[in-house]
């Protein structure tokens, strides 16, 4: 493997958890007023996008990647709904 | 320009754009307690990873729209170091 093929790989790893650490802190914190909705509700619609790219390009790198950044925004917007108080 | 790519090319622009309504929520209420402050850190660390990639493949949309990314995350940075009150 390359090291471009590494960076990208290792960059692609690093996406999958970027949510990660917001949905922890909303869950441990159970607050979630400052945190905006719109923003994971653009993100979940954009990886169902990025999504259908990867399923009509046949790249499982693009499906699996988007799935798990989706799976997080979904559940950050749950959370959201969940903790919205002050 | 085949659907595929225009699909590819519409998401990449939503793409840019994620970050934007946390950018206007955090500065209209100027409050950031609840924004994870590692998320967008991790998020900024990553995008440079991506513009390195794009510039080592010379792909200019990656490196452009990690570029437009990485400018949202270091202003949420930078919004929450000043808002980050309760």
């Amino acid at each position: 493997m390359s090291g471009v093929e590494i960076l990208g790989y290792a960059a692609g790893a690093i996406t999958c958890l970027t949510f990660l650490p917001q949905v922890i802190k909303t869950y441990k914190s159970k607050s979630a007023k400052d945190v905006s909705l719109m923003m994971f509700v653009i993100a979940a619609v954009n990886e169902a996008m990025w999504i259908v790219y990867g399923a009509l390009l046949n790249n499982w790198v693009i499906i699996l990647t988007n799935a798990v950044v989706l799976s997080f925004s979904l559940i950050m917007i749950g959370l959201k709904f969940r903790y919205n108080h002050d």
